[in-house]
Parts: C-alpha cells; sequence; structure tokens
C-alpha cells in the first residue's frame, strides 16, 4: 500500500497464544500494519461469548512473537476479555483499525459460530466499533497446513482496511482444507441453517464416578447455494457477514399481533383470561 | 387449562441451581405442566454460549425440588450443556414442549445478551427446535423481590405454550426491579444498541502479583422508544424476540459489490491487486 499511515491491528485468537494459527495470522499481518496481540494462555474452544466476571483476570507481557518485534500479551481471559483488555487496558485510547482472531484450528461455519471463541473475539470487537474478521481453517489439526490461504487472509485483512465494512458487522472466514485442488475463490455467504446433533460418551472414573464426553455429529439439511457450508464443500472461502443484533425484527409485528389480549389484559385479571382460554 | 395433556417444561437458568430465581420459575411453571429442571450446580454468568469440550461433564440427580415432587438434575456444564444434557441425556426421545431458563438476578437486556447464560440456555434451545423463553428481573440482589413478576412469567409462559413462537427465535424477557409502582404492562421490543464501556479494577496479590477485574459501566446512547432499555425504565416488561442466524443477511449485497474485485482475482495475481490499489 501507499499509504505511508500504518493501520493498528489487533491480532487474537481462541486456540490460544502457542497456536500455529496465530503466528501464521501474526506473519501474514506483519506487513499491513503496527501489530498488537492480546491472546488467550491456553486454549478457549467453544467458549462463546463468555466473559471472566466471577474472578480476576491476569495479563502479562508474552515473548511468544519477540522473534517478530511484534508486542505481545498473554491473559487468563477468554477471546472476548482479551478485546476488552487490549482497548481499554493494554491501549488506553488508541483504537485499532482492524481486528482479526484466528487463524482458528477447525470450522467456525454454520451454527458452530455461536459456540466459537474466535468469533466472539470479532463480534466483541465489532461491538465496540472496530472492523473485525474471524478466520477460521476447517481442519482441527495441531499442525494443519495454513499454505493455502494466507493471500486470502492477507487479501481480505487489505479489502476490510481499504473500504471498511457495513456498520454493525464483523466477518465470519472460513477456509477449506488444504487438498490437491486450488481454492476456486471467495463467496459471500449466509450462516447455513444447521446443527449439532448431540450424544454423550459415559465413562467412569477411577473412583467410580460417572462422567461424559460431549460428542456431537454435524448435521446440514440447509442445501441452500448460498449458504458457508455450500462454499466450504465446494472449495470456496465463506465470508458471512455477521450481527451482533440478535433482535428477530420481522418477529415483532407478529407478536404484537398474536400477543394482543395478553398486552391490553391489566396484570390481575391476566390468569381469568388464560383460564377462559 | 382445560386441556388435559401436560405439557412437559424444562427449567435451567445460570445463577445455579440453589439460586431463588430458578425457585420462583419452578414455582411458578408448576401448574402449567409436567417439569424437568437440568441447572448448573455453580454461577456461570456471563458465560455467554459457551459450551463444554475440553473437559468431562458430570451430572446428579438433585434433591433441590424434592419439596415440590420436581425431578431436577445439577451439572458442572454450563447453561447451554445444560439444555443439550436435558434433550440428548436425561431425557433421550421426548421433547419439551417449552424451555424456560432463568429467572435471572440481573438484567440481560441490550447487548447484555450475547454475554448471558441465561440467553444461551434459551437459545440453545430454540437452536434445538423448542419454544424458549429466557427471563431476567433487573435486580442482582441474591434475595431479590420476585413477587410482582410472577403473573408475568405464567401469563408468558402460557401464552407462548399456546401460540408458540415465530420459527427461530427465542424470547428475551426481563422486568423492572419492584418498586412503589406497579409494572405497567408488556413491550415487544428491539435490542438497545447500547454497550458495556469498560474499566478494569487492578490489585495486588499477597504474592505481589498484579490481578484485574473486571468493572464496567453501561452506556446508552439509544435512545429509542421500542427498545428493551426505554421499555424497562418505564417499568414495562419488555419482550425480545431473537436469533440464532447471526447472518446480516442486510450486507450480503453491500459486500458482493464492494467486494467484487476481489472475488474476481484469481489467488496469484490478488497481491498485485492490492499493490495497485
Amino acid at each position: 500500500m501507499k499509504d505511508t499511515y500504518k493501520p493498528l491491528i489487533l491480532i487474537s485468537n481462541d486456540d490460544g497464544i502457542t497456536a500455529k494459527g496465530l503466528r501464521v495470522l501474526v506473519e501474514t499481518m506483519q506487513p499491513l500494519g503496527e501489530l498488537l496481540v492480546v491472546a488467550p494462555n491456553s486454549p478457549q474452544s467453544g467458549m462463546g461469548h463468555a466473559i471472566t466476571i466471577h474472578s480476576p483476570l491476569k495479563i502479562y507481557r508474552s515473548t511468544v512473537f519477540d522473534d517478530l518485534g511484534v508486542e505481545a500479551y498473554e491473559s487468563s481471559g477468554t477471546p472476548a476479555d482479551c478485546i476488552k483488555l487490549a482497548k481499554y487496558y493494554v491501549l488506553k485510547g488508541r483504537t485499532p483499525d482492524l481486528v482479526v482472531s484466528g487463524i482458528n484450528h477447525g470450522s467456525n461455519t454454520s451454527i458452530s459460530i455461536l459456540y466459537s471463541g474466535t468469533m466472539s473475539a470479532a463480534i466483541e470487537a465489532a461491538i465496540e466499533g472496530m472492523p473485525a474478521i474471524g478466520f477460521s481453517l476447517c481442519d482441527y489439526e495441531k499442525n494443519a497446513d495454513f499454505s493455502h490461504v494466507v493471500t486470502y487472509v492477507s487479501a481480505i485483512a487489505q479489502q476490510v482496511l481499504q473500504t471498511g465494512l457495513p456498520r454493525g458487522t464483523a466477518l465470519n472466514v472460513n477456509f477449506p482444507r488444504k487438498s490437491h485442488e486450488q481454492i476456486k475463490g471467495i463467496k459471500i455467504c449466509r450462516q447455513a441453517n444447521a446443527r449439532w446433533k448431540e450424544e454423550f460418551d459415559e465413562r467412569t472414573d477411577p473412583y467410580g464416578r460417572k462422567y461424559l464426553w460431549l460428542a456431537g455429529s454435524f448435521e446440514n439439511p440447509d442445501k441452500g447455494e448460498d449458504t458457508d457450508e455450500w462454499a466450504i464443500a465446494h472449495n470456496y472461502v465463506s465470508v458471512v457477514p455477521c450481527l451482533f443484533d440478535l433482535t428477530a425484527h420481522h418477529a415483532i409485528a407478529t407478536l404484537n399481533y398474536e400477543w394482543q389480549i395478553l398486552k391490553e389484559t391489566a396484570p390481575r385479571t391476566i390468569q381469568e383470561h388464560f383460564d377462559n382460554f
């Protein structure tokens, strides 16, 4: 880029500060701006949008990225905590121009976005008014191959630095795992309407007590060709713009209609209404 | 109700199985159906949509509601875990007709829904296709007064049992704290566009190490009279229908337009494109 201003890029993740995907992301962002890493000191997968309010937080300067000359901090908190810590504690005033999270070791397509620590960091940043992207590779291996996605990570980050994002949104970007076939390109998608069908694997500990492991399988009845699941299955990069306003705006009129009597009944006569339903 | 079928109502919360708000909810639901309680064994506030995937889960039969003749289980998991455990482990097949969560000790209006364990239980239930409601009282006291809200809790649950909910939504219901004034009624609302401005309270432990407490203040620049914040401030019950599809559908067209070149550029020439931007 010809611009002489170096944008500030805040980087976090949910696999922890030593994860390979984080290092790949830091290396990929380095030519694009000044970097700050604030990441959890342990894996936080599945933490959703958890924040730490009932116990204290710790944050330390980390040497993990000293070899790249990048300032980094590790925190005992969740990914959402890391974004709050970066903005309100480490930076104290300067606002990052871009927040990137990941690259997650594992898919965060479809409903998995709700359980995703990677995306909670991005969504927390969006709440704070910062353009934010969560990157995930559909490969759960600790030593996953990220070589086929770095050009896309860089290009998407540059695109967002240049054109910003629609107000109140963050991006959920997923990449297909490395295969013999080259990635076909980028698709702007919607979240597939799929879910996890759970099973609990029941075991007994050495003291005779039962314990369970959550062990679900992903089920996708949504065959739409505009979904993130379709894009990944067809070797495209999926990009889903996501909201933090969860309001089902279209449902407000329906509820006002269906709840008319309930809304117009005085509290002390509500029970009579239901008794006569 | 004249119907002889007794609906199955699943009850959870995020303050833990011994919380007063949960007992109030169980007592209020008891006339409406057959009850099952699956709740965390410790407070889970702020857990967002976390699930337990890196450690085992425990679940035990609890005697907490034996005095009411209600079957209850306590789990080491999060509120979202509790819903999965209820559906796939305890019930093994029978699907609840209604899932209620709460009554939370504290507000879950506006952006707090994202951090809320109470609402994560309701949203998890909605993902599983069950009508679900999260109830919260805007009073953080352990011994909060719930007496002014039980009629509304019962009425809203009965309304949902009778008319269901718009597909793919869960309700976020908040109640004003007890005051000298009677609650004015129910408002169907949108999530206020407000957020937490954080501060970190820095302290030193007995071993000389620094630690932090997250201590934010809530800031609401959204003065719209259709928000949950407005309803609560004016002594109404706020009811927000919520989605688990986070897609910003309106932003898809914008991104397709703005990202046109990026989408049409072959991977190996993407960097040239940005070099010439």
